[in-house]
């Protein structure tokens, strides 16, 4: 059983830009601390903007920021908007499985993949930050050194 | 989300047998039934054998049956035993993720699998069978007609 390439960089973005949320974060910084692929988080922080997950600030200094608060961002719900979910062939529009009509088993897995997702919505991005993490990927805001 | 064909495929082949159950089956019939390729099937019929889900009668007139009743099969079992579970890239060998040590997501992600398998682990192969499947996929047994 496999999840996404997509919703698993969807919500490393989510835990980043959660423990950064004093300020805004960009792609690069998001890439780098990773050690990922630049090109392929463009298209994942769209689906999270496009979503509501993420808020884009635009012109000079923008970036990136949740675009709600993490208690209210659940697992669930990221993994419903980044996943696509055709578990076996008589998901998917490409079934040429004979026996779909009558089988009971596609009815049985919706129901699992329900409880699946019913799980993770018992849980939110908030749920995922420790102090340990915040320490890894929080970038600190530039401060001004004086001379002594 | 998906599962494998191997597993996916595992189903059909049960199905197939639980639906014959009045006699022995082969991977002919089985690939013929539902149009898919032969070679496909050994690899999960090996499986399915080692797993105990299906007894193989060797021989002359050989072939293979369901390894307990069908009721005695929950769905649940043969996707833990057909299933990888590689959910997302920290569940791998291969696991490159950086906060992996500190991340929560991993314990999360299993208690959806779990649900996910607790779910199935409610039905059996028995469960799957109905009056149209079983006349859809049912071979009778070779009759012999009386000249009038």
């Amino acid at each position: 059983m496999y999840l996404t390439q997509q919703t698993d960089y969807a919500l490393r973005v989510l835990i980043y830009a959660a423990v950064n949320d004093d300020g805004l974060v960009n792609i690069a910084d998001i890439a780098k601390a990773y050690d990922i692929s630049r090109s392929h988080l463009m298209k994942v922080v769209t689906a999270l903007v496009k979503g509501g997950f993420l808020a884009s600030v635009r012109g000079k200094g923008g970036g990136l920021k949740l675009g709600r608060p993490a208690e209210a961002i659940k697992i669930g719900a990221v993994v419903r908007l980044m996943e696509p979910m055709p578990l076996v062939e008589c998901f998917s529009e490409g079934n040429r499985c004979v026996i779909t009509a009558h089988c009971r088993l596609a009815n049985i897995l919706y129901g699992s993949v329900s409880a699946f997702l019913h799980h993770l919505d018992g849980f939110t991005l908030a749920d995922l930050i420790n102090a340990p993490l915040h320490k890894m990927l929080h970038q600190p805001a530039i401060e001004i050194v004086q001379a002594a």
